[in-house]
């Protein structure tokens, strides 16, 4: 594409990630549940002439560097794979640290400023024109950071779309049209590069979920998109009790060597869960979509009944793992009482949990129960899962239209 | 024994039974450990020229009734079996509604009566002296009725126990003379027949633990004693809210037939429960009788937490089988604020929880967890399990040299 047509503004989005089914049990090869999450991370690119900034508020981030001062430096770092996607080895990201004058600190600012310069220097390096440009990111997110459900990989997913798209690798989508499958692939493939830097040694869960949207089944390692995922209505908490997924990891590993004759069954029941979950999902579809589903029940309310059950029993289960947290029991008691099933969603032990909201539920109880969390002190969303994956908006008035909520940096 | 040998006075007791792991799970085949709490039902024998009469205050019952109408009604309904044994068919049991004046309802004093009717005819026929006597019983319990803790197999055992010494069957045991295991044999025979009487068709559980004590493991409708059942400390809730054990068996029948794959696991984990906490079982008796006990862990602490586990996760497969209930999660989650771990036992949905008291549990706050539960509006007992069984009483001051707690129609 000739540089001159391309474009001077790009505004993209792409969602976070919650587990229905199989958290911890999947580390033992149980298969987990994915979906996208409609809370989401925009990125806004702007042209700019010579130098390259970031902008994310939610962090309090700021950065901006000179183009030719990062042209000069790794110009001899940068390598390119099969696929022509350029690539920093170890030394190069060590060097991009240095770079942007990082010390070894592992924190969430630090990450997004390695990951947005990697990304960009890469991106444009494997475009058609190999050169540098400049531009200003504007990043921002409904996403909490750092509560399992994938800010990193939702920022990567829209950082990538924006820039394949300000580099001319991809084409505009226009109107209706949406992104190939093909074109999805690619995305993917860069926001995978992008979590790679971040988290070093990623799952490609997260940003799979963020790029594709809809839901995943995730099990011994392997990927499978699901192709019947419904969009649902969640009520999202964050009991905003942090918590180390790792020790929360070891701890499952240890209750398991203790009691393997009680634990092992128990990922046996999570395997089901997951599997039942998926069934269910896909007749929820074949409701919505008006479509025969094999073997489906088309009734549903029955299905709502069968997925709050699946959720109550993996909660429980969970429990018996070790990972749930007193203000996860407490969100869940209280969700009871409203008539609502929740489970924890991730790692546990504080973190976040979710809520499934039937169509029907009442929106006038659904704001009492949404006000009694927010007293408890946790932070609530009323949102989605199973929706789109990386999206790219013609203007704010487009994000505003597909029913999203715009986070306030971004507001106009 | 020459009749004018025979005691004026005889008081008795038997303890009430408390499933430590297994129920629900026990009707699909796992293995149920019961043992005996010591909440115990007293009875008390007097000599009385020409009547025979029942006084139960606790559930208001009174009832008086003339030898020789008894003597002249069923002398030839009394049949004798194999182990000269005497009994009633059922024409004989209706036989002595109608002489009760009993209508068909089957209530708590209904059942008491006839049971004690039957004991008193049969015991007495199966005497040597084959002839009825008066006599005065006054029967009283610490237990609470109709809540899953073997009320009327306690009322039996005691009862039996006293006929036998009243009629001259059983020899008085005489300062620290216990029974034999032979003689325990034949009151458990005849307190299960007075459980027939009551329920029908009962498992031989309640009864067998009522009169050996201890505890024993139930599988398969095979019933098999513990030797190394410790006596252990618990806090026993009554949470007052009543429920039919026959729907809360029928709902989990219900719940593994739509979800196999989850229950069935299910009861895999909570057989593997079983079998480990009657392992840990020994090794704390073990310490407790100093004494070496092969594969045992002789460390009091980490088989108490082990314990504490099992009970946390068992209480947590209950949940998951949908036979817990809010009062019963609230008493848990009041009961772990004090650290402190219980689960449901018997049929849940309400009922009965026992909480687990470590021996260096502070009295203080005992008093204060306990105050707590009260407040809410429960019934809590600090008690035992893994105590003794049927047992005679040289007198009242027996009972509290013992350590018992004496009910008060009973205290002198």
């Amino acid at each position: 594409m000739d540089p001159s047509h391309l474009p001077n503004k790009v505004l993209t989005s792409a969602p976070g990630k919650l587990i229905l089914h199989g958290e911890h049990a999947v580390v033992h090869g149980t298969t987990a549940l994915a979906t996208s999450l409609n809370l989401r991370s925009y990125l806004e690119l702007t042209a700019n002439s010579s130098k390259v900034s970031l902008n994310f508020p939610d962090i309090n981030l700021q950065g901006t560097w000179n183009i030719s001062d990062l042209e000069e430096t790794f110009r001899h770092l940068i390598h390119f794979g099969d696929n022509t996607m350029a690539f920093l080895d170890e030394e190069g990201v060590n060097q991009l640290k240095d770079f942007a004058g990082l010390s070894g600190d592992i924190n969430t600012r630090n990450l997004a400023i390695i990951a947005f310069l990697y990304l960009y220097l890469c991106i444009f390096k494997s475009s058609a024109s190999h050169s540098l440009q400049g531009m200003n990111a504007l990043a921002t997110s409904n996403l909490p950071t750092g509560a399992g459900l994938g800010s990193s990989a939702a920022f990567s997913a829209s950082l990538v779309s924006g820039l394949l798209i300000f580099t001319g690798t991809l084409k505009v989508p226009h109107g209706r049209h949406d992104w190939t499958g093909e074109e999805l692939e690619l995305i993917n493939r860069w926001a995978f590069e992008g979590e790679k830097v971040i988290h070093g040694n990623p799952s490609g869960v997260d940003n799979a979920v963020s790029v594709f949207g809809g839901a995943l089944r995730y099990k011994s390692k392997a990927i499978e998109h699901l192709h019947k995922m419904p969009s649902l209505r969640v009520l999202l908490i964050n009991t905003k009790v942090p918590r180390s997924t790792k020790i929360l990891v070891a701890g499952v590993k240890d209750k398991l060597e203790k009691y393997p004759g009680v634990i092992k069954p128990v990922f046996d029941s999570i395997e089901d869960i997951s599997q039942r979950c998926e069934t269910v999902l896909s007749s929820l579809w074949g409701i919505e979509h008006d479509s025969f589903v094999e073997g489906a029940t088309h009734n549903q309310f029955e299905l709502y009944c069968t997925m709050e059950e699946l959720i109550d029993m993996n909660q429980s289960f969970l429990k018996i793992l070790g990972v749930s947290h007193p203000s996860i029991e407490n969100v869940c008691t209280l969700t009871t009482e409203y008539g609502i099933h929740a489970k924890l969603t991730g790692a546990g032990g504080g973190g976040c949990v979710f809520a499934l909201l039937r169509p029907d539920y009442p929106q006038e109880k659904l704001e009492m129960v949404t006000t009694k969390l927010k007293e408890a002190g946790y932070e609530a969303w009323v949102t989605s899962i199973g929706g789109v994956g990386a999206t790219y908006h013609e203007s704010v008035d487009d994000v505003y239209e597909k029913g999203f909520i715009l986070p306030k940096p971004l507001e106009t």
